[in-house]
């Protein structure tokens, strides 16, 4: 058998046993008569997802629940509960692993009234797993999917990108986590990416108020996330490199405007939302906090990038496990 | 800092971050006006829950699901949807591994109606994981707790024990699935441990009809899951040794009387139901269908049992991880 990615497995998956509710950063499910209840799944696997050596269990916790925040965001939607399962080395639990780790999950879980309502733990034989489920509620009918982009909608980002990509690519050149508190840009980088965050202080205010056609959340990189709206909603897009907004900090340690581009088109985990919405709709006070990057087009599943006045077609970069 | 149980560390959690939700087979979360939510989720590791050499992947996606669902017949619930994550090594990637892992996880959800709604899917460096969540309903308020035992109560099992664990025994000795169809004994047994069952036949009607006290799903083993609702409800119990129902498969396999006493008091995962309830309560069809093995006293914690008119004090002799 030839080998798939995980993409096409999950499509085959889909179609095989008409699995309609997958495909979304959540799936919807109805609650009650005016809310519906979404829900995300995400798992973390050691050496794939995340390098203990490059982390802490502080910084890993609050990562693997601001993963399913950002699923939950990207819809609109409020987190409310989530269940954490971990599989953990022998030699990770007679440390103080687990107690760090959980602290930094109540870290990203606190401020926002996250409930941990369930899980499990297991001992693992190989490498720390980590499986997160992180659920929220919407008002019925109003969660916000990746397939409502319509030709001549815009296109939003909600803050700088490859700030994470940079973070990543410092630590693989051997920078870590400061021992003492530091504010440099490098150590700002390092932290979006061993940390994570998550949008959910606008994703619900972005449906409410800006009547987005789609959204999802910036997971895979920018290149990739915009591809999954278009295929979702068979349309294509239009952006333009001067639009994009680059992270600051990324700025102040890479000079090479073209490898600047790059992190911020194709790097992941910025966990920033991409959203589409006819302008006229967007309010004022909405359109200045967010960034327009581009347009959606009638041509099904092309995206072009304008760079200096020329056109190049863009395609994937992001990461994909397969 | 001393090696604590996986129990011991769920417990502080618990207390540490007032996670009230926590330690029941499921949690229950508020649906609508009349009906609640229940969800579990369940981690599988390689080598921990199961061994890869000794089962196929049609019987381990059944059995991932089934875990789950035995953790929602146990609140008395219906089963309505699931999320499955998987991490899955490079070499089972490349084979039809997953194709069948999904047929047998479908074996079990298809004929309960069971929709898979998402999840996860990785590349593994180390092992295959397995995070099953699955959730269900059940009126307002009505979920059956592990904590509503009463002394006076009677204990009753749906159905026999240390079929799992025999098959487990059998496997350890070199017993492989077969072949060719085999309605043997051992082979019944070897399929009881590898596919698992679940008993949401009858948990939802144990609710409806039988007026339970308190419910739980026997995972662990009898002696240890009768300890959990013990626990739970501040009681204790006296169980009679040949009131015990023991799987008659096993019972032509194993000869010695000891043994087979000691699969079915401490072997874990036949997922048979553990309830009690006022005898006086439990209508007559439904008290036929299953076996009275003991009462609830108000002993605290003490569980005993009376074999041969002797009473002996009973540990928890079950599955932990830690």
């Amino acid at each position: 058998m030839p080998s798939r990615s995980e993409t096409d497995f999950i499509h085959y998956i889909k179609a095989r046993y008409g699995l309609n509710r997958i495909g979304d950063d959540c799936a919807v499910l109805p609650k009650d008569s005016e809310t519906d209840l979404v829900i995300t799944q995400d798992l973390l696997a050691e050496d794939v997802d995340f390098v203990l050596e490059w982390t802490d269990a502080r910084h890993l916790g609050h990562k693997a629940l601001a993963v399913s925040l950002s699923d939950i965001a990207a819809m609109g939607a409020t987190p409310k509960w989530a269940l954490l399962s971990i599989a953990v080395p022998e030699q990770l639990w007679d440390s103080d692993f687990l107690d760090e780790f959980y602290t930094g999950w109540m870290s990203a879980a606190s401020p926002i009234s996250v409930e941990l309502v369930g899980g499990d733990i297991s001992r693992s034989p190989g490498g720390l797993f980590i499986d997160s489920t992180a659920a929220g509620e919407v008002p019925r009918g109003k969660a916000v999917l990746r397939s409502g982009a319509r030709p001549g909608d815009s296109v939003y980002v909600t803050g700088p990108l490859g700030a994470a990509a940079g973070g990543l690519e410092l630590i693989r050149r051997g920078v870590r986590i400061p021992d003492t508190p530091d504010d440099s840009a490098v150590a700002r980088l390092v932290l979006k990416q061993l940390r994570s965050q998550h949008r959910c202080d606008v994703g619900a205010a972005i449906r409410e108020l800006g009547c987005p056609t789609s959204m999802i959340d910036i997971s895979d990189g920018l290149s990739t996330d915009l591809l999954h709206i278009c295929a979702a909603s068979g349309v294509g897009a239009v952006i333009h490199s001067d639009l994009i907004p680059i992270s600051e900090d990324l700025g102040a340690t890479i000079a090479n405007a073209d490898a600047l581009l790059d992190l911020a088109l194709n790097g992941g985990e910025d966990f920033e939302l991409l959203f589409t919405a006819d302008e006229a709709t967007v309010p004022v006070e909405l359109a200045a906090k967010f960034k327009r990057i581009g347009k959606i087009t009638d041509s099904a599943g092309k995206i072009e990038l304008i760079e200096n006045g020329i056109t190049i077609p863009l395609r994937a970069e992001g990461f994909a496990h397969f």
